[in-house]
């Protein structure tokens, strides 16, 4: 499949790595098109890497990738061009991080999220919502965890869900939670107030949730 | 131990319940100190369990359990007196939830808490976040469910969450992580817009979270 990945940090360049090594071709967008860790990462990723603007990613993608900082990702989704997102599935990855006072708070959340804010900002395009509740070295490799674990996934639309779910198995994810519409990206995003806590605790970002239930 | 239980709902009752079967002598406190759930409860569970007001009844507990609804949280508080609340350990297990717009809003969130709320307002009491981010049943018989899964703890008094953390080993609980300070109540409370989603996906409330590590 072609990927249109925006964003050029720790989690763009991690998510673009895996899929080429899955055999998937990825053109790296960033706000100028020559961005150096765009270029240092496909320097190294081999021929099915590649870079260019935000638009051209988004226009290279059969699916797109958020992986912006959530503050600037509107902005970089208007670069990349409604008419480059319509009809595609995004793949929202970023969260509405603010660390500006000194401690985390989000931009949105409670009764909004970032997935609703640029699913009503791109209605053409199928939001689905995952993969942000979790550090990048657990999203690309989910069995370095011991266990079973969870990835949370919310959309609109189920088909883009399925496809989505299926790249995530793809990355090695047994088990994913479809909390239910785009909606439900607040639930997801909210954990992030729980995550920089837990972070806190632990010795390094290797940890993630799991969903425990009852016997039935 | 006594304990003061503010709240006659299911949350109230079954903590209450629990806590006299291992021994402690709860007073059940309400509005009007004649609540007739209250005075139920009380009837079923023998010697170790009386009724009375909020102020009675925290004025009665070694230490205090905040049970009632979140949106009333503060009056019922106040109504149970600082004069009574002060030096003691409050385990404040609300949830500053609001339906009244037909879907799920937190009264508080982001940047403030329920937990932080109450301290603010009761500087003089140890309040400890904790079990608000499960249903009942799991609370107070965590075995019921396979495997690991946790609790989580915030507070700013080191040795009222060690002593809370005592009532809930004495529950069951094997898994209680302490967030920190009662600041990281933010990150509990807000798993709420969370476990709304799931709840919808589940055959009912017996789920629970487990966080996963890597091994070191």
């Amino acid at each position: 499949m072609r990927i249109g990945m925006l964003g050029t940090g720790m989690v763009g360049a991690g998510l673009s790595t895996k899929l080429v090594q899955l055999g998937h071709e990825v053109k790296m967008g960033s706000r100028s098109g020559d961005n150096p860790k765009a270029a240092e990462w496909a320097g190294k990723a081999g021929k099915n890497a590649s870079t260019g603007t935000f638009a051209e990613a988004a226009a290279f993608g059969e699916m797109v990738f958020n992986c912006t900082h959530g503050a600037d990702s509107m902005a970089a989704l208007k670069m990349a061009g409604e008419q480059n997102l319509s009809g595609k599935i995004l793949v929202d990855v970023a969260n509405p991080l603010d660390f500006s006072t000194g401690e985390l708070k989000l931009t949105v959340s409670n009764t909004d999220s970032l997935g609703e804010q640029i699913q009503r900002a791109f209605p053409g395009a199928k939001v689905v919502k995952t993969l942000n509740t979790m550090g990048v070295e657990v999203m690309v490799n989910p069995s370095m965890l011991p266990g079973e674990h969870v990835a949370f996934m919310s959309g609109d639309d189920q088909g883009a869900k399925d496809k989505v779910a299926e790249v995530l198995r793809s990355f090695g994810w047994k088990s994913v939670i479809d909390l239910g519409g785009i909606k439900s990206a607040r639930g997801a995003e909210a954990l992030l107030l729980l995550w920089i806590h837990l972070y806190g605790k632990m010795p390094d970002g290797r940890f993630n949730y799991n969903i425990v239930r009852a016997k039935q």
